[in-house]
């Protein structure tokens, strides 16, 4: 009979695949293979890459050339019999792997009398960033509110001309202009941002929606920033709403809602509370100011219709979710976004968002930029 | 006894699944479901993303809100569950999926009584251009060349400073600098790009080091070039390589070679010609000019060390492959890389790569920049 051993294994693109980024420490846009046995860790890469990932790999993980567990008669080196040859050559027998892992991989894999079994968590100790990871968090979301500021700078120095549109020096300041200067700056930076929210007016009411066309003065206008840093792969994230000129009253009482529940919950997040109990205080406080959540007679969600907030790391959203779907505490080391916010068709929509290490008192919030409104 | 009802089923973000892209039309950086029944294809999106949605996607793919498929009693919406309830409300049976579909989705699946099978090339179709998509890869080639004659200007403004190294302005000429310029531009476009190859000197020895430090004259410059059309999802992926000033004797020797098998691969390329042929008849030009594949005495790999060419399209490499392991005939309207290269740790490395449409007769090349290595 053969003796049961078991293993943990990857197999993905690292710039997709967080856990493997997070396990093996070396950045690359094509698969790789991770596995740990009870012994070692190691990363297999193509000889094209040895080079780059003996010096990138994490200290505890060895590099070992793909090209070696195969031979000339190979025809067909695919992910399938590398990890096969993995397996029998450390005499692996069972492997768990993450909920992503390819099926076709995995059929492959049982076939050959090898078991595969998916886990939840691959690794529940992302959730909790150390302190090497923190500085590198922090410097993304420094860069992060550095873009935020020149969005708002450049609607600060914007003229407003015929029909209430903004121009920005000679040119119209469309949302497309707004986004090209954000994700150029971003760039310039070392960090990689795509779909930048730059909404205006009632396109404001769909969350997602990234925002076209000339942006008129008095119009909300949500700046959603979250680019990825090139270099270490964790992602910043921040939202203002600004408004040039004078908003609609409506639009003011909201953002005061808005900002009362962002500070509320904010002043709320610490180890040990409740997930769920902070997303409801600021959807209750967003209520009794009168924005109540639901659908409005032709069936379209408004109110508060997304989850406070998301932890941020390798990943743009990651756990804990911040939201009715979490009943568990919130613990020490997490990293979340706090981001209220309030839609509505007919008028459009608001929404701010900090990111806040949660401490065993309180929180950090990285961000230190002001929260007015209008500019 | 249960009627077999098959569909066809992909769950991932679009974003990073071509297939997804491709089938529903619609892009998002999170997860939606696509499906097929015998009767017609749907997405499912949630309500935040279902107006854009149904901007956005294929005429033939209805728009289903993910909200439908649930119920105030269900606690956690998963992925597994939308998939279980779509298969129970359009008497799906047995599912076939992607090969990277997720395993624990796949089995969830199973253990509720429905199959799952995965399909190798899921849409097979993909690797043929039709007219519209040829018109997207070509203005992402369009774009692309316009950030590499940039990148050209860059080197040509040049000047020569204190131990060989180039200035740029006041500023030292870096690969950072240049690739910064390079992503800039791009990003301006609506293009983004990340690890643009900016690589000098012995660096452009190993294919996919990005490059950094300070560029010097006489030094190679490999420019390696692949960013994403955010409005389409198509890829642009081109290689020049440069030099501002003299040259080492080998390296122009070196370059010679590489173009002479750029523009005999070029010329052999054509419906119906074998793949692995191309590659082939690339790398015995490149040995009969004295640049041998095969590694040197440190057991370092040297000469052509990677294939010829890839697919080009919604994935930056797709299928057909350009090398030995591809023994089958290239077809029309494939869209394929040429890129032959030789790579020696110690005088560095050099890389030619145009994308052409294989076409009856030939071939038509997106790029139009002449390859002159000396700027």
């Amino acid at each position: 009979m053969k003796k049961k051993s078991c293993g943990r294994l990857i197999c993905a693109a690292p710039e997709f695949c967080a856990d493997l980024l997070y396990a093996g420490g070396f950045n690359a846009p094509d698969p790789i293979v991770w596995f740990q046995t009870s012994e070692f860790q190691a990363i297999v890469v193509s000889i094209l890459e040895y080079e780059r990932a003996t010096v990138q790999a994490k200290k505890n993980v060895r590099v070992l050339p793909l090209e070696d567990f195969f031979t000339k008669e190979d025809k067909f080196k695919t992910d399938e019999l590398l990890i096969q040859r993995i397996s029998e050559k450390f005499g692996i027998t069972e492997w768990t792997v993450p909920e992503e892992f390819p099926l076709a991989i995995a059929d492959f894999l049982r076939k050959k009398g090898i078991a595969v079994a998916s886990a939840g968590k691959f690794f529940p100790k992302r959730e909790f960033k150390n302190a090497g990871e923190i500085r590198k968090i922090a410097k993304a979301m420094s860069v992060t509110q550095d873009a935020m500021q020149l969005a708002k700078e450049m609607l600060q120095q914007a003229s407003i001309g015929k029909n209430m549109v903004l121009h920005y020096g000679k040119k119209v300041l469309t949302s497309e202009l707004l986004r090209m200067e954000i994700e150029g700056f971003l760039k310039a930076h070392g960090f990689t941002a795509s779909r930048t929210i730059t909404a205006h007016g009632v396109q404001c009411s769909q969350p997602h929606n990234v925002g076209s066309g000339p942006i008129l003065a008095g119009e909300t206008v949500v700046v959603d920033i979250f680019p990825r840093d090139d270099e270490s792969g964790y992602w910043g994230d921040m939202t203002r709403t600004f408004v040039k000129g004078e908003p609609l009253p409506v639009v003011k009482r909201a953002y005061d809602a808005v900002l009362a529940a962002s500070q509320a919950a904010e002043q709320m997040i610490r180890a040990g509370v409740i997930a769920a109990d902070v997303h409801n205080k600021a959807k209750e406080i967003m209520a009794k100011a009168g924005f109540e959540t639901g659908k409005n007679k032709d069936g379209i969600p408004c109110g508060f219709i997304h989850g406070l907030g998301h932890g941020v790391g390798l990943e743009i959203h990651e756990a804990p979710r911040v939201s009715p779907a979490n009943p568990g505490p919130l613990k020490k080391g997490q990293v979340i976004s706090n981001e209220p916010g309030l839609y509505h068709p007919s008028w459009g929509g608001i929404r701010l968002e900090d990111v806040l290490v949660v401490t065993e008192t309180g929180s950090t919030n990285f961000y230190t930029m002001s929260k007015e409104m209008i500019v």
